[in-house]
């Protein structure tokens, strides 16, 4: 659960990154970002914001703004009655990004699961992302992220999106918000 | 037809605005921006340069780099074979472009077709785009643009694109370029 309060206030420091980027968003992009909790009550550690440009039954394309080291929870976008699920490309356009994906665990790994949820994380192999960087996530496969120092900000270009059926590692989350 | 040096130099020109506008490539992308001239011979007025970030069977996602009152002419992407052609979203990012779509053609309109090829402009709706805003066009639906004074970056957020397949209203058109 999240309060209005922190909504707001997660959305102003969004719009804000979003300005340093350079990346223009309308007014009604900027009273709508989405503030994903995940659930958990912990906002800084473990959440994400959105805003999402199109999102249509044949493409979708948002722009993820992080804030300094939160991370997006490991997940993966399942086969949903025999459409495959979704598939996505992160690119940085802004600070710079830390995404797992399942392989040879990392040596030196730069993120760290979130204290406390570290049962949660399965997948350790590691893809550094900087401005102008990308990769593409298959569908149907764990991955988590977590932004640098800076926060980041990440255009994602994909598949149609249907968020409430993603599928988290960690049963306590849950994808669509409950502000309160 | 295109000389490599005039594609050096749209590439160049292009990388100089991209960079302006705060959006950052990479080296390989810096090195192979595509530069369409559509066979016309005169990229200041009809031509177009591009980034592709990524094109699969499921989605594709490009940024659109346009000089000053530079024009993409008049096209569609038809349906090929039963699957229904690129539907597409024009994002705005910098600087600003004229869109025209079939519809109620618009008084005062700010672009022009360019001139000697009138007879090839039929759709004449004009939806203009400042950065963050952005126009969806369905399949195969004539539209064409055009950049503003200041020429403009344009998001293609899409579904898989074929270029080769596109209908162009100039049957003088060739939209994959001839470098000579």
């Amino acid at each position: 659960m999240i309060t209005r309060t922190q909504v707001e206030q997660a959305q102003t420091r969004a719009a804000q990154m979003l300005a340093k980027a350079g990346i223009t968003i309308t007014l009604v992009e900027r009273q709508t970002i989405e503030v994903a909790d995940f659930g958990l009550g912990e906002l800084e550690k473990t959440g994400l914001q959105l805003v999402e440009y199109i999102n249509t039954d044949r493409y979708c394309a948002k722009e993820l703004i992080l804030f300094p080291r939160q991370t997006c929870p490991e997940h993966r976008h399942p086969t949903i009655a025999g459409s495959p699920g979704k598939m996505e490309t992160f690119r940085c356009r802004w600070g710079h990004v830390w995404l797992y994906v399942a392989g040879e665990p990392s040596a030196m790994r730069k993120g760290r699961p979130p204290v406390g949820s570290e049962a949660y994380y399965t997948v350790f192999h590691e893809i550094v992302l900087y401005p102008g960087e990308q990769y593409t996530i298959p569908s149907d496969t764990l991955h988590w992220f977590q932004a640098g120092d800076q926060g980041a900000i990440v255009s994602e270009f994909s598949s149609p999106s249907h968020d409430e059926s993603d599928f988290f590692t960690d049963p306590r989350i849950r994808r669509i918000p409950e502000i309160i």
